[in-house]
């Protein structure tokens, strides 16, 4: 476990897409089955794209790319329940020369019930040969967020 | 509710797709999410169309249609749990100029659960202009279900 | 197919629920799979009965009861697909005496894309036996709708 | 990126749970939605522990306690699609005091699609404190694996 110090904080997202819980997400405990976690921190990115102002997927398909997830992590902290209106920070964390680390964190008003990561490469569409993020696309982020992400 | 006279039993249906419920599909209530049973439906129409030997979609996209649902129905008659062992019985019901009436059952052992039926038509892909069902289709259905498809 | 005439129109509805299209709805086509229209309802009737001031289901708990959905059955007459922002306009079609029909109506603008029913019946809920709806449900549903539910 | 030499192989695995994609699994791509590569690790820890021998939740609950996923982590290395059989991997590859690490694999024939971990932690089911996992479970776990877990 992460020490406390460590946690996401509400004050660390630029972007934040809000979401009620629906019956369906649930499992029998009444609570949120925990892989649509993971499907609440894809709704944040498509909105995050759309905040930034960089049309997704069209410019990159325009250079003939599109990013691809190569990897996931959450830590579910607390549990959502029926109704729950839910906060899902998303910000950009980590940005290389053809990958993308976005960070989320999920609030129920201000407490953060799950954070997690997820990296995303740019690559070729139809060879998967991974290629640079586009200059705009980071020009956006930087430009958007108020939590400079870090770089390498 | 229909008369039990008229309810579905095993002996109607030559084709059945095995599935075992998932955790994941579940409700608080601890049964089955309605809209699941309309995805059982559908996992049993991918097998029955494997089934009867007519290669779906390869065959209706050389003559430029696919088969489009365009109703679905569904009596829930009693409750599916985790880890059920469910068996959809599927069957062409109504053979049309361009439609498909596709009648599904879903038991458990020989107890009736669910039963509906989905409507389906064939039309260009592009166009989406009915189209008549290739006769090598009618052809393979009729060759395969005990039960004959009524015929409009 | 119902003649044009009969199609439900937005006028129809006192209730919507809007909702946006997610990328984990859609199916290979590109378009929502059919399963998830019935998610879609599913969201509807949660929010119409807080909309019309039932607390459901504590209301029907108190008097040992639940409602459960015995029938359901959707059109699906043009599709929709990602980002879509869709009105889901829930109705009380028909009110019988332990019996609830909704009917639902799936705008994008003013384009009907699905209609559909859900029937519900009132039942103990140990033991499943059929109850009368309470009487404050068809008050509330009564005074809530402007085009008046049906009776039997 | 791990390197070739750690990732997981069929070898690693007693335990294997197969299943088929099915369509409504699937994006716009035309590939598995990755949130649903982790409902296919839930799946396969619903037969684990069948497979086992531990009678999943009820030993846990006679002693009143449940285990809860605490984290989750999966690199998505290739895509599955449509119709593919997948083989899903499962093996306990820690064990802990009151924690328990399972290591998920996912094969398409022999080839390694998908990998990753899920951190359950055993706790009392009301008040949500840490309990020590059963010796019975570890005894079963340790009868069962052919490559011994790791233990801290």
């Amino acid at each position: 476990m992460t020490a406390p110090a460590d946690l996401p904080a509400p004050a660390d997202f630029t972007f934040f897409e809000t979401l009620k819980v629906r019956w369906g997400e649930l499992d029998p405990q009444g609570i949120v089955f925990n892989p649509n976690y993971f499907v609440y921190f894809d709704i944040g990115v498509t909105e995050y794209f759309r905040a930034i102002g960089f049309a997704y997927p069209e410019r990159l398909a325009e250079a003939g790319t599109d990013i691809f997830a190569v990897s996931a992590q959450a830590n579910f902290r607390a549990s959502a329940t029926h109704n729950d209106v839910l906060r899902v920070g998303v910000r950009t964390a980590l940005i290389g020369r053809s990958s993308l680390t976005l960070g989320f964190a999920i609030f129920r008003a201000d407490d953060l019930l799950v954070d997690g990561t997820v990296v995303y490469v740019n690559a070729e569409t139809k060879a998967r040969r991974s290629a640079p993020l586009p200059a705009a696309l980071i020009e956006r982020i930087l430009a958007y967020e108020r939590t400079p992400p870090a770089r390498k």
